[in-house]
């Protein structure tokens, strides 16, 4: 390596060491923010995360890093293999930022802030009107955002796209939800088919929650999330949270007649967790670690979520603990009715509270409506007849106001091109579900628990390569094929045709 | 005001504004340390903790503060009195470190944390040898500091209490402790005669820990602990954290088989955060907030726990919400019987576990122990020995091993000159429980529950003046009178002669 390059590269190194202190701190002061904060003293703790967010800002754009990230871009042969990927990571974040002056910045940020509070105050007054200019802005900040970028891609969306999941482009989509779409549409309709009837009297009945509390540790104990590198907390919406190399923390939310909703929460969020737990250790040395794309954060956390969760296999390792847990509140009920329980399939308008079959249409709706709005081909203030229209055409269900129709995610106060990535994630997981099964008895190794060997074929092939590849490469690497929806349908084809008998 | 006058006001203002940010962000780090942070975490944590410590140093440090400090404190007269108070603590704190050079800090301070280590080793083995060499740093440490400070007290000892409870030294102690240990003794003699039996079997009865949960949360609010500024959780050792204006934070530990342990942490803690809770709001303005001395403080937390705490009337005011709760543990019990047995008196070697009564003999111990280590009356290594032979003088118990004799407290690996303040808390409390009983149906008012009009009195005379007032003019202020161990014995006296029936 030449002198010059090992000077910046130290230079370079020295920041981001700096960075990942400040960003420790953050992570560790958000998670507070959620999870302990007391309500009058948010306002002050929010002020003190936006300080300490801004001191990080400095170091990520100061001149130094700046000068750093050309020079070794331009430099990158020299380089081992994971810096080169650090480096690509800040080349291009570097290029899309380059050009935008400090006060556009700022102007955005402020409208952002302001989106998300007409969002807020929209969705609670369930009006759309009150959410219309903050979404053009969203819009316009988006396009000018793309007109500022060097080596921007042709078409406005993609790179939206590109920003969220690197290398899933329209092309790709559009032949993705398209197969996806008419799979679903499908089996929806074998399944509204059926004459078969899924007990589900039990799931609304009253389940204390310390009792609650208690599975959920046994269930991410279970499952191999590390405790001693971990923490579990309560919070209005479940998330993770990667505080650090030995801190990857999950929280839930606990309803007393719900018990089944902090069940798979835990499952879920364990999921992304065990996923931060097992990184490869090297990728936080090279300071590229947690650069895992969304759709193969989803893809995990919906693999431990559906695919082992929602198993036969999985509910027979479990029912003696729930069976033992709550013999008082559901005693009667047998394994095979909880199995059938956590499966039930209904069209309903809320994507969080979808099932694992009709969620997907949720996902298709979005991406439709976003390729629309992108285009032009709708306006903002016809964005809620149109996101009707469509569930009532796919899922049969017409919202009865906006705050259950186009106003129930948060994502658009920020931004477009994030959704697909949450179907992405079930059709990754398809595919190497069908890897896993040939390479080891999965479904025998859930049945006797032995999440060791699970998790270690995860981090030999799933988890490995995820912060230096792009998820098309990382889908080649891991499954030998490239992206397609078929695995996913014929998964839940499988799995629901033996559960409502078509 | 001068015009140089007010830019150094403001320019002292601004950085301490912005102390005020990293103290904000270090509070809510060594909480999240102490509760949530994974095992494998703290290191990295700790790492974290460290380096913003040393920012926030930094700053507290600079020319730009000690420039500002002395200058102020030469125009004194030009400010508001709440500027003078504020120019007061930091022109104190400038002269004691003014003249350690900064390789002399690092060396404490690398001594220090040596010394916490060999203490805590020492005594996992209960082998004072071990701590010996570190308790001969610490009195070294002690006496260089204070041979640095300008304008030192005379007697060497002094120094070190002033630095915990400004104004009471020896000769205000001495006199103190000879009161307090007289009455103590012949307190302890009748009670120790009494033919009373005290019930406590129920005592270590099985309580489950998220029924203890729900009674600690009714303790708090009861006691007027405001929910919407404050935080519950658990740690090891309970604890109070001021994390900033609208953010007093408490934690407790659940014992199943000892339920009053986390009762009463709970109601000291919770003492504490009300002090914190409600501090003048113009002390937040002046950064003058947070100044109260231990001794101060340990009156306010004590007079929750055991003024209220463990009287009758709370008692009275507790117990049906006891019983409602606990009926299938305690519903044996009367309220005569919990009443007498959160007040039974056993003389005990653990300062932490002892009773109302006999806990001021194991700080009367310290402080002649204290006294004779400075002085050199007594050497290090005959430490232990003393210590033994004054447990078994004043409460005719003898330690099995240093580990339950003189290695109990974490204290010695700090500093010297913080035991008396316990005392002095006791003290101050009895002395203005005279006066709010003369100013109101206190009584009563406990019964009642009427927590509204107790705090409203506790903002109005002992809240009010304790940033600003030194505990000698407080004392003054709030009872007219000067300290005194009287009115602590006396309120004793009449409290366990009824209980013990002398």
């Amino acid at each position: 390596m030449e002198k010059t390059t090992e000077k910046y590269l130290a230079a370079l190194k020295k920041d981001l060491a700096r960075m990942r202190i400040y960003a420790h701190a953050l992570g560790i002061l958000n998670f507070d923010f959620e999870t302990c904060a007391p309500r009058d003293a948010k306002e002050n703790e929010g002020d003190t995360i936006s300080f300490f967010s801004n001191e990080y800002f400095k170091i990520a754009t100061s001149k130094r890093m700046k000068e750093a990230t050309v020079y070794l871009n331009a430099h990158k042969d020299e380089l081992c293999e994971l810096d080169r990927v650090l480096v690509c990571y800040l080349y291009d974040d570097y290029k899309k930022t380059k050009n935008v002056p400090p006060k556009t910045q700022l102007r955005w940020s402020k409208l952002f802030n302001k989106a998300y509070i007409d969002w807020y105050n929209a969705k609670q007054k369930a009006d759309f009107s009150l959410f219309e200019e903050s979404l053009s802005n969203v819009l316009e900040i988006s396009k000018e955002d793309v007109s500022l970028r060097e080596d921007a891609l042709p078409d406005f969306y993609d790179n939206l796209l590109n920003d969220c999941e690197k290398g899933m482009l329209t092309r790709d989509l559009d032949a993705f939800f398209s197969e996806l779409k008419e799979g679903l549409i499908g089996l929806i309709s074998k399944i509204g088919a059926s004459k078969h009837v899924i007990r589900t009297d039990f799931l609304s009945r009253k389940v204390p929650i310390y009792k609650q509390e208690q599975f959920s540790n046994y269930l991410l104990e279970l499952n191999g999330y590390d405790m001693n590198k971990g923490y579990l907390t309560t919070t209005e919406h479940p998330f993770t949270s990667n505080i650090s190399e030995n801190d990857a923390r999950v929280t839930t939310h606990y309803y007393e007649d719900m018990f089944l909703s902090n069940v798979y929460s835990v499952i879920h969020e364990g999921g992304h967790a065990i996923f931060m737990q097992n990184e490869p250790r090297e990728d936080f040395e090279h300071f590229i670690n947690d650069h895992v794309t969304n759709g193969m954060h989803e893809s995990v956390s919906r693999f431990y979520e559906n695919v082992i969760g929602r198993s036969e296999a999985y509910i027979h390792l479990i029912y003696p603990k729930l069976r033992e847990l709550f013999s008082e509140e559901l005693g009667d009920v047998s394994e095979r009715e909880l199995y059938e329980a956590v499966n039930v399939v209904t069209p309903s308008l809320i994507r969080t509270e979808a099932d694992e079959v009709t969620y997907g249409l949720h996902i298709v709706i979005r991406y439709e409506m976003e390729k629309m709005i992108c285009s032009g081909e709708i306006s903002i203030k016809d964005v809620p007849k149109k996101w009707n229209e469509l569930y009532k055409q796919y899922l049969f269900v017409e919202p009865k106001n906006d705050s259950e129709g186009v106003l129930q995610d948060v994502h658009w106060s920020g931004n477009f091109g994030y959704f697909p990535s949450y179907a992405l994630g079930n059709a990754y997981n398809a595919m190497y579900l069908k890897k896993i099964k040939s390479d080891m008895d999965f479904e025998g190794a859930i049945r006797r628990g032995d999440f060791g060997a699970i998790n270690a074929w995860m981090r030999e092939n799933v988890f490995r390569y995820a912060n230096v590849k792009e998820p098309k490469d990382w889908l080649k690497t891991l499954t030998g094929r490239s992206l397609t929806a078929k695995d996913f349908i014929e998964y839940l084809t499988d799995k629901y045709s033996k559960i409502y008998n078509f």
